[in-house]
C-alpha cells in the first residue's frame, strides 16, 4: 500500500481537510495516475454532506480526474509512464453482465464500483476520489485524454462533459434541431457548448438574464426568462429536445408543455423532491420524459475526442486545493462561472 | 341539412336520451355513413359528464364507429355506397401543417376536429359523434374495414385499439421482449392481444387476480399484482417496455423502477391529478416516461389492417342505445369485459 496525500472530510458535518490514505499497488491490470487537476462537481457537496444518504466516511471526494502516468501493471497495454490519462464517475464494474457487455458499465447490474463514497467490486474496501495525489485504476476505466485538450480544463468534461454529450447522442440532436438548455451552470453551459457544436439552435432557459451573454458566448442563439410566465406560452411546443440541468424545485409539466410533438426532456439535474406530470402534458403530443446518467466507459472516451476535434473546454476557474471548502460554499450560491478545478500541484 | 336519430346529452347532469340532430349534406368529399356499431369509449363519459371541462352541449358521444356507405360525394374515390368504413376520434384537420403532412393529424397546428364535443375546422359548426344513425365525414378521415373483422366487434379499434397499438410501434416492441401491461380494461386488453402478437413476453401488472384468466385468454404470460408491494421488488429492472393504460392515481415511480435500463414506460390513461415523477427514477437507467396520443389516419388503418391479419378482435358486449346509461354506470363500476358497443339497429 502507498501512503497518498488527499483531502477529505470525516463527517457529514466536518470541512474537507489535509488527510493522508492508502492505495493499493498496482495489479497487472491498473494504471497508477498522478493526480493534476480535479473538478468540483456539485454532487461533491452533496456526498461529503451526506444529503443523498449512505455517506461513507472518511470521504475523498472528486469524479473529474486529470492526471499523467506514473506506473502501469505488467498487462497494461494502452497507457506508459509519461501518458495522460483520465478518470469519471466510475472505476470498475463487473464487466460481464448485460450492460457491461454493451458499454453501459454505469449501469452493472452488480454495481458499479463509483470513484468515491462506494467500494471497490469486492464490497468492502472504500474507494476515494481525485482530491488527492495519486489514484490506482483498472485499465479499462481510464480514459485517454486526446491532444488538443487543454489539460487544466479538460476534467470537468469526465462527469459534466459526459452528463450531456451523452443525451445529445441518445436522442440524436442534430442541424438545425430546435433545442432548450435548462439552467446555465456547470451542467447547462456543457449542454449549450455542445449541442451548439453539433448544429443545434440554442435557447437558454434562465431564471434571470445575468448569464445572457455568458450564454451567446458559448453558442446560444437565444435565452428566455423562466420568471415570466409569458415566456411559456411564447414558446408552446417550440422544442424538439429540451435538456433540463437544474436540481432546484421547478415544475416539470410547464417545460413539457414547451416541447413540439414527439419532443423529448432529459433531467439530468436531481430535484430534492419528486416533482408532478400530469399525464396529458405527455400525452398531449406523443411527448417523452426521460433521464440520463453519465455514460459508459467507451462515450466518455468519445466525449473527450469530441471535444478535441471540435475544441470545446468547460469554462473553469482553477483554485488550490486549501479553497476546497469556500469553493463548496461558493457553488451552493450559484458564484461559479462555471466549474471549479483544483490544481493538485497546491496539495503536497 | 339531414335530420338524423341520435342520443345527446342536453348537460353535465343530463342522461343521454333519443333526439334529432342535424348532419350536413355531403360535400364532394365527403362520404355518408349508416353507423352500423358504436363503441362506448370512458372518455365519453367524462365528456358528456364535462368532467374535463369546456363541453359543448348538446353532446352526441361515441367515436368508435363503424357503418356503411349511404353516399359519397363526387371525388370520392376510396368509397362506394354498400361498402363498409369506419370513423375514430377526429373527422378533419388543417392537412397542410408539419404534423398532419406527417401523418399525426391528432397533433394538427390549428387544432383537429374531434369527431363530438368539438367543432369543424370553421371553429363554429359543432360535431356529433357515433350515437346517431348517420355521419358525414371528410373522406381522408373513414378508414376502411378490411375483410376479415368482425364488424360487430371492431368499433372499439377505433380508439382502444389505435391507443394501444400506436405505442407499441412507436417504441418498436418485438418478438421477446420483456414487456408489461398495467391494468386491464379497455385499453389494457386491446395492449395484451397486440403486443402478444408482435411475439413481446406480455405481464399484466393488475391490482388483483380477478382477471387473470382472462389475461392469460389474451396472451399474457405472467400476471401479478401491484397492490402487494414485493411484485415491486421482485419485478424491479425487468421490463424493456411498459404500457400503463390506468386512470386512476398510481404511483409512476414504483413502475419506472421496474424498467430495464434504456426502458420505456408510455401512458395512455390520464389519472385526475399529476403524480410526482422523482428524477432520479428516470436518471437512475437512462428511462423514460412517455406519453401516446391515439394516432393519425394512416396509422389507424394499419391498426385495423393489423388486426384483420392477426385475426385480433376487441371483447365487445354490444348493447341496445336504449342501455346507454346503465353501461356508462356499469363502466364507472369496472362492470364490462372489456368494451361496450351499441349496436346501432336499436335507434329507430
Amino acid at each position: 500500500m502507498a501512503k497518498v496525500a488527499a483531502y477529505a472530510t470525516a463527517s457529514a458535518k466536518s470541512p474537507l481537510a489535509a488527510s493522508i490514505i492508502e492505495r493499493r499497488e498496482p495489479g497487472p491490470d491498473d494504471v497508477v495516475l498522478d493526480v493534476l487537476y480535479c473538478g468540483i462537481c456539485h454532487s461533491d457537496v452533496h456526498q461529503a454532506r451526506d444529503e443523498w444518504g449512505g455517506a461513507l466516511f472518511p470521504m475523498v471526494p472528486g469524479h473529474e480526474i486529470v492526471g499523467r502516468v506514473s506506473r502501469v501493471g505488467k498487462n497494461v497495454t494502452e497507457f506508459a509512464p509519461g501518458a495522460l490519462g483520465a478518470v469519471g464517475c466510475f472505476v470498475d464494474s463487473c464487466m460481464h453482465c448485460e450492460p457491461c457487455s454493451e458499454h453501459h458499465e454505469n449501469f452493472c447490474e452488480k454495481g458499479v464500483a463509483y470513484t468515491y463514497n462506494s467500494t471497490e467490486m469486492d464490497r468492502k474496501t472504500p474507494t476515494f476520489g481525485g482530491y488527492s495525489k495519486q489514484i490506482v485504476v483498472k485499465e479499462h476505466f481510464v480514459l485517454k485524454v486526446p491532444a488538443g485538450l487543454d489539460v487544466s480544463s479538460a476534467a470537468p468534461l469526465l462527469c459534466a462533459g459526459i452528463t450531456t454529450y451523452s443525451p445529445l447522442r441518445q436522442w440524436n440532436v442534430k442541424q438545425g434541431d430546435k433545442v432548450a438548455v435548462v439552467g446555465l451552470g456547470g451542467l447547462g453551459h456543457m449542454g449549450v457548448k455542445l449541442a451548439a457544436s453539433m448544429g443545434a439552435e440554442v435557447t437558454v432557459l434562465s431564471t434571470s438574464r445575468t448569464k445572457e451573454a455568458d450564454a451567446r458566448k458559448f453558442g446560444a442563439r437565444h435565452f428566455e426568462v423562466t420568471k415570466d410566465p409569458a415566456t411559456f406560452k411564447k414558446l408552446r411546443g417550440h422544442y424538439s429536445f429540451i435538456l433540463d440541468t437544474v436540481s432546484a424545485p421547478h415544475d416539470y409539466n410547464a417545460y413539457l408543455e414547451l416541447l413540439k410533438p414527439y419532443g423529448t426532456m432529459v433531467l439530468v439535474g436531481v430535484p430534492p423532491e419528486p416533482s408532478p406530470v400530469a399525464a396529458f402534458a405527455l400525452i398531449g403530443g406523443n411527448r417523452k420524459l426521460a433521464g440520463s446518467n453519465i455514460g459508459g466507459i467507451k462515450e466518455t472516451q468519445e466525449t473527450l475526442d469530441y471535444c478535441a476535434a471540435h475544441k470545446i473546454a468547460p469554462e473553469v476557474e482553477i483554485i488550490p486545493i486549501q479553497k476546497v471548502n469556500e469553493a463548496y460554499e461558493r457553488m451552493i450560491r450559484n458564484d461559479v462561472r462555471y466549474r471549479f478545478v483544483i490544481d493538485m500541484a497546491s496539495l503536497s
